[in-house]
């Protein structure tokens, strides 16, 4: 679309020379350099829309996810690139809790004028650098600006076998709880590059800046026919997911303490800090895990397949989250987790 | 996905009271109640992502767009309805341009927390309106907050026929132009509510607020089987659309003056302001009208079934765009039009 309201620009801005059409077709050309996704891609960038052909016999999985500056990320302490596959990488994770398959990505880029065309080709590196790992790739787009703030939407649309897609609501009594790794580490990171000190936490700051979604491990689970009964990405917190997944299938959980693993880097972390570590591994976010419900039988099975699985708890008939602590006492947990606003 | 920065909110607003999952659940049960999409959805809003079945032999279209406060709407004229109803226009204007017939939408909405849950209520009236008179509905979305200013980006998915998508670069000499309705109105639309005098001339401010997406014509022609040789929506203007189709189809374009309609209320509008109308026609964006080009065989046949439909030009091999004024000299046209930055 037209921008109907321009306000004027300040300056004259290398952005402003290069006009949007100039950097559509800077943008279009490393896409097409990088292309290499599964999906069949009839039209990409450069018409009104994309075209693409769905598989045969597959449902198609579809999610929306942003990055706003100074809410999101911050110029002060992430690299453009980081940006770039942060953004995608939320996205991904959203249909790795899903059981999708990646396919397309659509960006809706706001630039403000003071960036540079290294820093949206940086913001655009890592895009498709995170598309590339996984199979998918940018087909479409939106530029416009901002006199405010950057932000990249994107939207990823993914497949799955008809009618075999996970959902948050299917989780069973008795069903063990897993993760699909060590929980924390994104939060802490956060916070030493709040304070400049991501040297000394490096695998936190990554972790913070480029979460790797487990789009290979749920693959793996399904393509071996692991039954997994519920699922979604640890986004807001271990607790305030699995409240999610314990809301809506209408069960409680218990998750035992003593099971929750622990990284050897955010151990570090709070011995430094001088802070409980279980602050950070229930309530730190964006570590964007997998967080699924499982019969006993088949995440024995699912163990065999995927390496990095830990079994946390069980989902249980009575309502609410309970914790078993290291003493053996049982704690409700009444606390939920971060709410966007 | 959750933010990671929190910056601290001033007041204890509306929105922080009822929190991201309290409006999720309220727009949900909006959303749920306006229900009547043409596409199947397994799952809508309330997982990670939405589950969709396309239909066999149909290839998937996908577009992404935003409206972004002050720069592409101002509170100040727009009313959030109306905000809303255009957010979602302007992408099914998209997917007409491709002959697709819309199915999902997903909606990523930015407020500011000095909106209310009224504001956004009226907001998703708009889009659920639009969406439900183009036999389309949401079926995702995601909310976040910003300090700054608020955005709605949408993506629009929709089906055609495999192989049968219409595209800008197929555009064959000798091809008519045509266009599926008056333009310039929704430039003048703002003008008038920027001037506060809306009430003199209320239909070119709802065109500017309310444009309609030509999906109806599209598909009447299609399922006609008349033969579109390249389709674009009219966003930036008649001359910079049409200097895409000219560009990506390696040709030029002579158009008649004489024959480009105008509207009865444009006419008053320029006497008003003492105007010359062309710079509105040529130059003027955002009436989302259909630019078409077609053999001149199929556009007598295309004008039983669509009556609003104007032949204004013709394509010529002759690179770059050239107007027949009304003394019939021929004037070469080098400005382009809008610029998003």
């Amino acid at each position: 679309m037209r921008s109907s309201a321009p306000s004027p620009v300040k300056y004259i801005s290398e952005l402003s020379t290069l006009g949007e059409f100039g950097l559509i077709r800077q943008l279009d050309k490393m896409i097409r350099r990088a292309d290499n996704g599964s999906g069949t891609v009839h039209l990409g960038i450069g018409d009104d829309a994309a075209v693409m052909s769905p598989e045969k016999g597959k449902d198609l999985v579809a999610t929306i996810d942003n990055m706003i500056e100074d809410i999101h990320f911050e110029r002060s302490y992430s690299d453009w690139q980081s940006v770039g596959w942060k953004a995608v990488a939320i996205n991904l994770s959203d249909l790795s809790a899903m059981g999708a398959q990646p396919r397309w990505l659509l960006v809706n880029l706001v630039v403000t004028m003071d960036m540079t065309l290294r820093d949206i080709q940086s913001l655009y590196r890592g895009m498709i650098a995170c598309g590339k790992r996984f199979g998918t790739r940018i087909v479409g787009g939106n530029t416009a600006r901002s006199d405010k703030e950057c932000s990249i939407t994107i939207t990823a649309l993914g497949e799955v076998n008809r009618n075999q897609h996970l959902q948050r609501d299917h989780a069973k009594i008795n069903d063990v709880i897993v993760i699909s790794g060590p929980l924390g580490l994104s939060a802490a990171g956060l916070k030493i590059m709040k304070t400049k000190q991501s040297k000394l936490f490096p695998q936190a700051a990554q972790r913070h800046l480029r979460p790797v979604p487990r789009i290979h491990e749920i693959q793996t689970l399904l393509s071996n026919n692991i039954r997994v009964n519920a699922c979604i990405d640890i986004s807001d917190g271990l607790i305030a997911d699995l409240r999610h997944i314990c809301e809506s299938s209408k069960l409680g959980a218990t998750l035992d303490r003593s099971l929750i693993p622990v990284h050897p880097q955010l151990k570090k972390f709070v011995q430094h800090f001088s802070m409980n570590p279980y602050d950070l591994l229930l309530y730190g976010g964006e570590d964007y895990e997998l967080l699924m419900t499982m019969p006993d039988s088949e995440f024995r099975k699912a163990k065999k397949h995927v390496r990095n699985l830990y079994k946390i708890g069980t989902m249980v008939k009575q309502k609410g989250i309970r914790i078993i602590q290291d003493n053996n006492q049982i704690e409700i947990i009444h606390q939920t987790g971060f709410r966007h606003f």
